[in-house]
């Protein structure tokens, strides 16, 4: 039998469990941060620790007067980030702070279909329950490579999702787990997971590019997510990057990602491997050629691999150079399967934007490679449950 | 002598006046809105008549039970808007609902500097008090053409504005009129009119294209301006266009601006002249072509005209398109000088972004010319003074 999970009874508390989820604080230090008489916020503390949703622990260094009592999230809450990729399933438990308890990845093929591989992933969990990670969430984050709208928390015409339109996600996986469930875009969770624990920790507004099989970007507006009107903010793969070019998948010509995705970068691959001797060799071997292929013979010297990885660089340091103007983000994050390919790439981007933007909007940017990699998008999707149950009834 | 302006107390007050700004509303309606209760409530609303920023305004049509009273900002609240172009001066007095209750437009050149400048605009609100229209402002907004430090109240290293680099703006206009004050970009400040009172009133996320001697875009992320992390988010003007192309006064090629600013179409105007009898004849007499002889000759049906405006529309919409894909706005107002030239621009901007941009993010994108005009500025400038004085202290 599931237990009914527990949530905070009014805003105050919502916002004292946020605060607490970065880390342990004082009595006092929280009375510094938020609006409320020391009276109020001892009464609402102690009702979290009641509802055991927060816990004592011991007493804080110091500040002159009497210590003040430290308190922190409750040991036992658990969260579940569940991140879908195009060939790959990852599962994740976190405590409340969402540190990783457990993480386990799967090959796993999205167009097996919603029923399938959301399947799998209730297995994954139950692996972690079974070695006692857990024996009841309170949240569960769910990223999908595709299109989502976010208030009905379905997947929404994802092109590389056959079966999935509009299946219901969101509920589905809610009540397996017996728990609010929420879902979102990969390149949004994995943003999310960048402001938790990765390079944005401490930056209010910053831009996440990944590179994978397609091309997005996850947009962070004063430590939020910015979906846009209809939730398809920072779906840059098709800007253009040039009049002429190759034809899109979506009908248009020169589109970054008819240059540089994961198929564009596969077919470059093939053509040249003719003057590669590595990739003409792995061709041979395997019938076909991926962009780990590419990075791993660049990695090799290979030149031609190189040369492919400096073309897709500049374009998309050509669409971020724009962006950057536009935006003036405090940090820009590159990740994804090309990312992978790695400094080689990082260079050429940072060419072109420190070049092409605005002097003002790029003086402090750090453009950076993640460091989380596939924790990225499991701490992001727990943190996306952790939000959605961290905030006012 | 000056009197002192009053300002709310709390967080709660604050709240009260910027919802009494939109319309008058019932305490019964207030309630409904903010999250206290009906006893504080009224408390607050009775302290915001006793300190007069709002004042009892009669009984409110029956809900069904007792009909609740009336409140709305006291009518004698004053607020100013001033709005420095490069070639002229706007300055409006509004009532506390932003009404505009005067407005004043002159002609005026920035690069003579602030102190003529500031100079002009203290004469011309000067003309509106001695109409009797106000005696005590209770906050003033200014705008300038150029990049601002809003943290600061200084612009920073303006192009177009010789000897304003880190200018007192704020501190020397707030001095003056002895009420609080806040400067910042001149699109940021006509987005904000626009959201006040034009066609942006219902939008959360929309852009402000202006187009004029410059080219900008004001953002407005969650009904508030989204300025970046330097504060220059929304200077499109250098975005690239195209490789190729003329080299533009920041140094790189291509940039949109030195396609379709002011310099840019006057000097492609001049380049026409001798194919199009109208702009030739317009060249003989006066010497010189401006943007606004391009937009006549194109009401005229001038052939030349029409394509240069065209051509500039097309690059706009490139530019504008792949700003669309990335932030899902709910909606595009274009602007400015160069916007005059109308609805031969806005057909071709449009044309370009529907085509270009994901399908999704522009289901529902209206892209519209603005219907405020001079006005946006004025009241956006007094909207962001209003904005600080209505905030929390």
């Amino acid at each position: 039998m599931k237990r009914t999970t527990v949530r905070p009874e009014n805003a105050h508390q919502a916002a004292l469990l946020r605060l607490l989820r970065e880390r342990a604080r004082s009595r006092a230090e929280l009375g510094d941060v938020v609006r409320l008489s020391r009276s109020k916020l001892n009464l609402e503390l102690d009702r979290l620790i009641e509802l055991r949703l927060a816990e004592q622990a011991g007493l804080a260094a110091s500040r002159g007067g009497r210590r003040s009592g430290l308190v922190r999230l409750a040991s036992g809450l658990r969260f579940a980030g569940i991140d879908i990729g195009a060939t790959s399933l990852d599962v994740a438990v976190t405590d409340g702070e969402l540190e990783i308890l457990g993480h386990v990845s799967e090959a796993c093929d999205v167009r097996d279909g919603p029923v399938a591989v959301l399947d799998q992933a209730m297995e994954m969990i139950a692996k972690l329950r079974d070695q006692g990670l857990f024996t009841q969430l309170q949240g569960v984050g769910i990223g999908v490579p595709g299109p989502v709208s976010f208030r009905e928390g379905v997947p929404v015409a994802p092109p590389i999702m056959p079966g999935w339109d509009r299946y219901p996600v969101r509920e589905t996986v809610g009540q397996e787990l017996g728990c609010p469930a929420v879902v979102d875009n990969d390149v949004n969770i994995m943003a999310l997971g960048e402001l938790h624990s990765g390079l944005a920790k401490q930056v209010d507004d910053f831009l996440f590019v990944k590179i994978g099989t397609g091309i997005g970007c996850g947009i962070v507006v004063d430590g939020k997510i910015y979906r846009g009107v209809s939730g398809s903010a920072g779906d840059i793969g098709h800007i253009r990057v040039d009049d002429e070019g190759p034809v899109c998948v979506c009908g248009n010509v020169g589109c970054l990602e008819a240059y540089f995705g994961g198929a564009a970068l596969a077919r470059e691959a093939t053509a040249v491997a003719g003057r590669s001797p590595y990739l003409g060799e792995r061709l041979r071997q395997t019938g076909t050629l991926t962009g780990e292929d590419v990075a791993r013979a660049a990695e090799m010297g290979d030149a031609e691999a190189v040369r492919l990885i400096r073309d897709g660089g500049r374009r998309v340091g050509t669409v971020l150079a724009g962006l950057v103007s536009f935006f003036n983000p405090g940090l820009v994050i590159v990740a994804g399967g090309v990312a992978r390919l790695g400094h080689v790439l990082l260079a050429e981007i940072r060419s072109v934007v420190y070049r092409r933007s605005l002097p003002l909007a790029t003086g402090n940017l750090p453009i950076v490679l993640s460091e989380l990699g596939p924790d990225a998008g499991v701490i992001g999707a727990a943190r996306l449950g952790s939000d959605r149950v961290f905030s006012a009834p």
